[in-house]
């Protein structure tokens, strides 16, 4: 059945059904908000997608989301140069960072490895990684997610970066804080207890 | 806390912010898929919004949202221009399309009187409505929304068409249709016996 809106606005709300968790009622609920607003936000809004667009890249060193290249992280010198965390995505480094806790720098793979999904280590940022691999870095964490992609890919890495001799570490997987464990799944519950540490 | 994403990133994550129903996450989950799509795509998607705050006005006879005005169900032949549906918002009247069952004009009011907001009869499309009831209309249908608002908006109009001789009518309340009479509200069910009907 053909969208009783007008042609434009029928556009519009296409355009924002498209969007991941965008089901028909919210893309006409946001159409109709950008019916609402003033010519000159609705312009603002416009601007911030092409502007996002055109100015993000990827970091030359880290592979995180930049306006300039090398990133903040890469470029600030009271980072120490000497750790590389690995994440898969710039959300997990943005998480990282609201920790306070990390001081290093960090790796962006933009994905894991995935054979399932045709997912080859040749397909995320592994090549970039490795060429960072200089003699002032002492230690990578793998802070790739527990699944089993996250798994595979960091082993995968480990496997590649062991030879060169440099510190390969994996973030610890447990019980939440503030979790409960009596709800805790069999495979959470089974890494807690065998990364137990003495108190 | 400053955000950890970059400028552009973080002004589009804040552009989406603004609408409504979408939170933080959400925002950020939407600015990702922007930064995912082609530029093409992203050019698709700021057109859009521009072309329809551009476009888009309300039509010169039923104040519904049109690309071309007078829109098209008012300049469709076929419509019964003897009957007029009153609704609050172009979303009523989407909703009252797709019962495929009303074949007259429409009016979109564009809000309800309500004292307690500020909105007063000259802030929502009542003069428009005036100005359309030629000898032609027959009868004008009130389909505002069964709410304190919807209900004085529909007193207020009814109390300023009356004296002209045109039929006035309120649209039923009840039971909705597969609803439970167990469940049904005290107010819905006293409208459900009062609309009743021999069967």
């Amino acid at each position: 059945m053909a969208s009783m809106y007008p042609p434009s606005l029928t556009a519009l709300i296409e355009e924002f059904e498209k969007m991941p968790g965008i089901g028909h009622k919210s893309a006409v609920r946001l159409a109709f908000y950008v019916m609402g607003i003033t010519d000159e936000k609705a312009r603002r809004l416009a601007d911030a997608v092409l502007n996002a667009k055109s100015s993000i890249r990827l970091c030359e060193s880290c592979q995180n989301l930049t306006d300039s290249s090398p990133c903040g992280i890469c470029s600030d010198p009271r980072r120490d140069r000497g750790v590389i965390c690995v994440v898969e995505s710039p959300k997990d480094l943005v998480a990282m960072e609201k920790t306070r806790e990390y001081k290093g720098l960090y790796h962006v793979l933009h994905g894991a490895i995935s054979p399932m999904d045709g997912v080859s280590p040749e397909d995320i940022k592994v090549k970039e990684l490795m060429s960072r691999l200089g003699p002032e870095v002492e230690e990578v964490i793998m802070a790739t997610n527990p699944t089993v992609e996250g798994e595979a890919t960091a082993m995968y890495i480990a496997r590649l970066i062991k030879p060169m001799g440099i510190k390969i570490t994996r973030i610890a997987h447990g019980i939440p804080v503030g979790g409960d464990i009596e709800f805790a799944d069999e495979m959470t519950l089974a890494r807690a207890m065998e990364g137990r540490r003495e108190i």
